[in-house]
């Protein structure tokens, strides 16, 4: 790393010699899961970049930004829009949480039966080796989750400016002014950071950007319905989570250009696997950087993962917003329709996640769904045991795993993956 | 037990030889926890007697009233509001959820990580033996932790008529217009359910008869503010688990008669242990019947119980509704007012709990805290961190105790408990 990179760190108060052996970490995993596959496309060299560079030159584009006097907004959550952070003149970024670290020091403020996501949140905070945690103006949290609500109380005052979005239980109409109240107070607390006044024009705009960079996420997420896939579980996957943390401009341009290469691969039937694989559809927890264990597993048990129902995949990517409004209001009213979809399992009932599933896995003709759970994750685990119950009585064969972010569990997930893939050949 | 109630039970769907085992281990602890007390106030037989017919007598009153006409409401929350079910000419009772029970089958529908409260309600459901769920025409549940929330989920289709109350995460205005929201929609299922229009007589009425039944309870609670206290923390943990299933009228006269006692007691310096010895606080999660374990432990190392901040006790019967209203909407509004500062963790921020521990532990003359949580209880294991921690600061002895309803750590808790306890002398 360069010099003008570690004194960038030092700089926003990075542990250097924790940082630097978390990236030794990230390089090594990166290496072995993503660099070592055969036959890449082209267009993955961009991610292979962006992930070489991503507490690098982005941290350096943010710093940059920061200098011209717009402000880095941090979270944690599909739930909160890029669009009013965009249109008040701001960044968006995903805050670091897919890795263990510090686990000592974040369990002195959290329980140990915390799900691995949270304690990584705070294990990247008092670890400090989180770039992108330490150059944000503004971190938003939102009462999702009983475990990211109380730890939001714990993690307040470790943070300078912490926002936490209210997020109701029910899709109620009294649910939906609540939610459609919380997104006028955070445009409010972001119109307050950046001292830019958020009219419809700003906000159109801003829509508009964020629906590019769903569109050619859902266009890379449609070239998986082909046999071969042209691109693996494990890249496409890397695409779904530097969403969060590209620019959005560069990050849409980036997804339609590996595209187009793929699109010429599904022409010539060149695979990132063999045809006829079994084809896996991930549903459950969201997966963040570098929490790649378990695609990993599958992709090297002889199936191909053609689709993810997560936060971090088609979840958190579904549905544009309506940009045909003209008032704030009613582009505010817009968001919130789009936002509200999201088939969260903090919210009950959850009926649409059982749909969404079933109809991904017609879409991306899976052969078998795996449920991803990690443990402690109260909504997700609750919710896998219907959810499965269900897909197994519709013939759909399905696998539950829970398990954390630590490797001691490799070889048994393995076991049982293998098996599960074995059933669907 | 009488033919009677076998054949009652019967009749309510009671799978008698799981019934007979569980009611014979609970006569087996009653005795070992309560019964072998010495010096008991004389009031307490009527408690005890309430105890031996709490499977009996009281579910033929309850079935009795069913002949009448009158429904039955079950409930498993402090935040289900008493006053509209006796307005709607109702009658509520708290359901079983103290012990394990038929655990393999409930752990079928809820993952093994969930609180032993909420499988406790699916091992009662499924092993058929609370005559109270079964005698309910109605069944309350309510969006507090993602436990309870998803599990009415799974719930829904064992039970008819569950109706889910929705509940807010933060006490902002929007959370108490959701609040009062569903207040009103379960008044209006109350009214359907009975067809008694409930009007402002009734909801006075109402109010008046649950204030009572608090102060009853409040009287008791102050009682124990005398060295020694007159009553032990076994016996007046289970007045207050009592409150949830008898007849409010009847309770709140057998309280005051033993208040009475009390009061007598004090005056002679009679206590239930001799006097200057800790004085224990017990704050967290709640304790149904028959789960006394921990009060029982501590109540045997040589400490006695003064308090307890818990649904089960002061958190739950703090504060009266103001009557003064003069229509169903004043009076409605009243008992939100009332509920809603309820200091459950559910809620963030939740600092309230803590002002109401400190001055628990103030009023009572507390010599150390226990904080009891529930293993997997998110919302109390994450808030006692903190609650601990500030309590620790302002030098109050606090010991964390997590455990569950079974009893293979009583040894070990025996020893922390102890070791606590000789720290406070």
């Amino acid at each position: 790393m360069s010099e003008e990179y570690r004194s960038m760190w030092q700089n926003l108060g990075i542990d250097l010699e924790a940082h630097d052996a978390l990236l030794g970490v990230l390089g090594n995993f990166y290496q072995d899961i993503h660099l070592s596959q055969k036959d890449r496309p082209e267009g993955m060299k961009y991610f292979d970049f962006v992930m070489s560079e991503v507490h690098g030159l982005r941290i350096k584009e943010l710093v940059d930004e920061k200098k011209t006097g717009r402000r880095i907004i941090g979270s944690y959550c599909v739930y909160v829009p890029e669009e009013i952070v965009l249109a008040g003149n701001a960044t968006l970024v995903g805050l670091c949480a897919g890795a263990d670290f510090a686990m000592d020091e974040a369990e002195k403020l959290l329980p140990r039966n915390t799900c691995a996501l949270i304690k990584s949140t705070f294990g990247f905070k008092l670890g400090k080796v989180c770039p992108y945690l330490e150059v944000s103006d503004m971190i938003v949290g939102e009462n999702t989750c009983d475990g990211k609500k109380k730890a939001y109380e714990s993690l307040a005052p470790l943070v300078s400016n912490l926002f936490v979005m209210d997020i109701p239980q029910m899709k109620s109409l009294q649910g939906r002014a609540l939610f459609r109240h919380e997104y006028n107070r955070f445009k409010d607390a972001v119109e307050e950071l950046t001292g830019v006044t958020i009219d419809a024009g700003r906000l159109k705009e801003a829509i508009s950007i964020v629906n590019e960079k769903r569109k050619a996420i859902h266009r890379l997420s449609m070239l998986r319905k082909a046999d071969p896939s042209p691109i693996s579980g494990v890249d496409a996957l890397l695409a779904n989570q530097v969403y969060f943390y590209d620019n959005p401009k560069r990050f849409t341009d980036s997804v339609n250009l590996i595209c187009d290469e793929l699109e010429k691969k599904i022409e010539t039937r060149q695979g990132a696997y063999p045809a006829g694989i079994p084809r896996i559809l991930i549903s459950g927890c969201p997966m963040a950087v570098p929490n790649w264990k378990l695609p990993w597993i599958v992709e090297t048990s002889g199936a191909v993962i053609v689709a993810e129902e997560s936060c971090v995949g088609e979840r958190g990517t579904r549905n544009l917003v309506d940009n045909s409004g003209d008032t704030v209001d009613e582009l505010m009213d817009a968001l919130v329709d789009r936002y509200f979809q999201v088939d969260c399992a903090i919210f009950t009932p959850n009926n649409d996640r059982l749909d969404h599933v079933r109809e991904m896995a017609r879409t991306y003709n899976a052969d078998g769904i795996i449920h991803y759970g990690l443990q402690f994750c109260q909504p997700y685990l609750m919710e896998a045991i219907p959810v499965t119950e269900e897909l197994k009585k519709q013939g759909i064969p399905t696998l539950m795993i829970e398990t954390d972010y630590s490797m001691e569990d490799v070889g048994q997930l393995r076991t049982r993956v293998e098996a599960f893939i074995e059933m669907l050949q």
